[in-house]
């Protein structure tokens, strides 16, 4: 798909994955190793009472989900930022995540004729269809060669 | 250190590292395939003439550089969110990675008094000083007990 191919509010729906207690920890060991993020025992005092993602995991695997759907293989030029990142609920080992995207808004260039600007919020949610995380993320992608100037 | 113990201004520096092709693609293969994080040939061909890192890669690189500070290891308690992550410039193999964090907003919790929000400026500067990463991060920590109510 290329920029012309999207049209707001169309939605994307990543496939289910559940999260394992070893892949938290050895995520937080590299990224985040905070304590209700490594260690199970300590983390039953912190504010989670147990074991809990990074907040960095559970947006890297929010992000999986999309670029495995390889919406656009020849299109994608890059990521110029994200807003409004939110953590809503934690996950948790054995929990199952299913992340999603809808075009929220769309912004051709106006210094690059070639190329646009799809702005998607992306969420995750648990296995109780509880949103635990949500982003809006630009994306910066090609225009269809043919729709250019 | 607590709530208590920041005011606005205060700057955190972190040790510099510097960046494989090797980790950048690891990361890039379990979080962010696409061609110019995981493939250097194919990469050449992308808007950014090469490898570089996944976005994700450099935001997790600077907030790593952050944790390992250690500045808040009693009072932490989460994240709610971040906004305003800005990729400025690519991250590529062999470029050195210095986070740095600066306290732009004190927020004291209005509904649970032993705690508040510090909201940071955090960015990353590559080792010609150009900012590649600038991300505004909120952080829930507790205040210093004695200073409750």
């Amino acid at each position: 798909m290329y920029y012309d191919d999207f049209s707001v509010g169309m939605r994307f729906d990543g496939t289910p994955a559940v999260i394992t207690e070893e892949a938290i920890i050895a995520f937080a060991k590299q990224f985040d190793p905070q304590y209700y993020h490594v260690d199970p025992v300590a983390a039953r005092r912190s504010e989670f009472g147990g074991l809990i993602a990074s907040g960095f995991h559970t947006l890297n695997l929010c992000f999986r989900q999309f670029f495995d759907l390889n919406l656009w293989p020849n299109a994608v030029v890059a990521s110029p930022g994200m807003s409004d990142v939110s953590w809503k609920a934690p996950l948790r080992p054995g929990d199952m995540l299913t992340a999603a995207a809808e075009v929220i808004e769309l912004r051709p260039s106006r210094s690059k004729p070639d190329r646009g600007v799809i702005v998607m919020r992306h969420t995750a949610a648990n296995q109780t269809g509880r949103e635990i995380l949500a982003v809006v993320c630009l994306h910066l992608v090609r225009r269809r060669p043919a729709a250019q100037g």
